[in-house]
């Protein structure tokens, strides 16, 4: 696990996970830009309350997994990184022109390798 | 990772993990109760804005990381859980009077072994 995120405008939970090279990578502060071979996953659930303790947003239902995948040559056109997303329990996949929307907005981030998350601090 | 929340009461980020006998029995829907054997961690950062994203609400300073242990007979007085925190990136032990002002909470989740959270929906 890389981190989490909760975002109010959208009011949703995240979770962001990686393979070992991208945990290696996290914990060694090997990321920008991040290795070949790095692959980054985020899960999307909506908000709910949890029934016994109000004050805590807990995951509802699943919105969207997505993935972001580093081969820099492969995917040169895109940062180095090619994208995908599953959508909903039933994962449908989204056609998404070879990853060109959400590189577009993954370019806010181009300072850390087009990468928002940061991984939170540990020990 | 069980599951991430996020508390507007105290503003905090949070990622709830388990290790090997707590995933399988989240998968198997086996946690009323937890088995014996169950580490249930709980690791809280403080809510921070992320710099490139202002909706997104990112970890920001570690607050603490806390653990509940699994053990019917060794932890009979307190719902069979096994309770410790350590603070801060120092990881100070917290001296919790034998995990009691813990179990008081916690005692609001009775209905589902004294723990809240719910593994988070998945495919
Ligand atoms: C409207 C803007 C926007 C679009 C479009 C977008 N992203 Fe993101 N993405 C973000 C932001 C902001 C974050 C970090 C905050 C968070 O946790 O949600 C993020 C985070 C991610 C992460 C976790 C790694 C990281 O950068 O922090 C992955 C993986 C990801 N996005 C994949 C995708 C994929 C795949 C698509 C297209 C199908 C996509 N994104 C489209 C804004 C966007
Ligand atoms: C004021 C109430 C309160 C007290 C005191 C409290 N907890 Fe909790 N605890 C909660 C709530 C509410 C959650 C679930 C929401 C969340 O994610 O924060 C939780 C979640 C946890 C979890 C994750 C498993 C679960 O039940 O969801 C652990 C582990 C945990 N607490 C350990 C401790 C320890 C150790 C102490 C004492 C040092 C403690 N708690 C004291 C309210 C409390």
């Amino acid at each position: 696990m890389l981190g989490v995120s909760h975002r109010d405008d959208n009011q949703s939970l995240r979770a962001i996970v990686g393979n070992t090279t991208a945990m290696t990578a996290a914990r060694n502060g090997n990321t920008n830009p991040w290795p070949d071979g790095t692959i980054l996953g985020k899960l999307v659930w909506k908000d709910s309350r949890h029934p016994l303790w109000q004050p805590a947003l807990v995951p509802g239902e699943l919105s969207h997994i997505e993935f972001m995948v580093k081969d820099s040559k492969k995917y040169a056109n895109t940062g180095g990184w090619g994208f995908a997303r599953w959508v909903g329990m039933e994962l449908k996949p989204l056609n998404n022109d070879g990853g060109k929307p959400c590189f577009e907005c993954q370019k806010a981030a181009a300072e850390t390798d087009f990468v928002f998350t940061r991984p939170a601090p540990l020990p």
